[in-house]
């Protein structure tokens, strides 16, 4: 099974798109769960005993973890292992570098963490993103147009008559032979998702942006699922994570997702 | 004194261009020093003896530390413990992300870890970036124009009259208002490294791909240098850790360096 039917098994399995972004900050949890041994990880815990049955996938930003030092990889490895079966975890570190290098990120995250899926920048080109494709039931979610401001700033350069970033969706479709590409797509743009999902109706795409940061949940979902309505992971992170209550908040992004997918066209 | 300041400094002080990466593969660690407590801290420790007299900095690039898990980490801490005063220390991740993200990864290396610089990849543009150019004193060099095959694939697409690469150093130049931003081109492309260099003058450029990657040395430093001949950080890694004589060739390193820095143009 590739990477990409992976996706589509769990999201229709589950009947879920929703991926839950669990980057905790420890001064914003709880003060109940601040007094347990390693806070980050019971409060890992708390989240998803509350949502795995309605997640497709858990994303770990690895900024936050990498942030407390070696207790924060620990503390990484421990919440993995409380991410139950049949349910995708993506290392969310935007790495990339030359070969060798690159080879010894993939193996830490594909190996070491056993990630399901990554996410990879695309600047160094070629050689730098194929060590995280040499794993065919691994994902490589390469990062496009992003959510943030300063996406304009290189992304949405004119490169002849192309964005840059359409250059890359071209380029990460060339490294799709195996399918275990993604790409990452930021929910503030709509539109540009419409046009890369037009140019690879079959590969996973991952949506940042929705809820902190503001992107159309709707528009996203009508423009970025697949004919068959899938292969859309749309990563939710604060907003359900610091929710007063996290199973409803959740429960009502995934079935506000699910409803915007079923509705008729 | 800002960091270009600082850069200047230490390099005339020493009146050295070399930077050394300590980039340890456990495999490659010689016998004697397999059996001690750390492998990986005895091994750099061992380098940095033999060479801390003669160096503008010690690169270290993460992958290779965090490959191994929370004691990768703890051996990275140990390492930068060895490194003498007067010698800068780059944290080599090339990292990138959004905002608070990039807040983290920012405080990890500059005040978990302290290091003196680090490199960033541009992809996600000005908001991803600036976490990082927070910190007058520290450096953070923005990948430019990368050493490796793959280069080719975007950093040389061609935006209007100008390649994306250069748009790159034109940004970091407007990034650039505290002293504080270098750029990191790599040595396999002489031509490109003398357009950079004419562009910004007083940057710092930290310059891979000399020895194991073939650039060549001669002409990065005719090219590289500012006009007073300094502000390249040429960085060797394999080529002199894993030599038979370590001392011994960085000293010829080195000394190389300087005929050509020194040379009469």
């Amino acid at each position: 099974m590739t990477f990409t039917e992976k996706v589509r098994d769990i999201q229709q399995t589950k009947n879920s798109l929703l991926c839950i972004g669990l980057d905790p900050v420890l001064e914003k949890i709880p003060p109940h769960l601040q007094k347990t041994g390693d806070p980050i990880v019971e409060f890992n815990r708390h989240v998803i005993e509350l949502t795995s049955d309605m997640v497709c996938a858990y994303k770990f930003n690895l900024a936050f973890y990498e942030a407390q030092g070696p207790s924060g990889i620990e503390a990484l490895e421990a919440s993995l292992e409380l991410v139950p079966p049949g349910i995708l975890t993506i290392g969310d570190g935007k790495r990339n570098d030359i070969g060798n290098s690159a080879e010894r990120y993939a193996e830490m995250l594909f190996e070491g963490l056993e990630f399901d899926a990554v996410t990879v920048n695309p600047y160094m080109g070629t050689d730098s993103v194929e060590p995280f494709l040499t794993y065919p039931d691994k994902g490589a979610f390469i990062l496009a147009l992003t959510s943030n401001p300063g996406a304009k700033d290189f992304q949405k350069l004119k490169v002849g008559n192309h964005y840059l970033y359409e250059k890359v969706v071209q380029r990460a479709k060339k490294w799709n032979t195996q399918g275990n590409v993604g790409l990452v797509v930021g929910a503030t743009q709509p539109r540009e998702l419409a046009g890369i999902r037009k140019h690879v109706p079959e590969m996973p795409i991952l949506l940042p942006g929705v809820g902190a940061q503001g992107g159309d949940l709707k528009k996203s979902v009508e423009q970025g699922c697949s004919k068959y309505r899938d292969l859309l992971l749309i990563n939710v992170g604060r907003a359900i994570i610091y929710a007063k209550n996290v199973r409803d908040t959740a429960l009502e992004v995934h079935d506000t997702i699910n409803t915007y997918r079923n509705a008729k066209r």
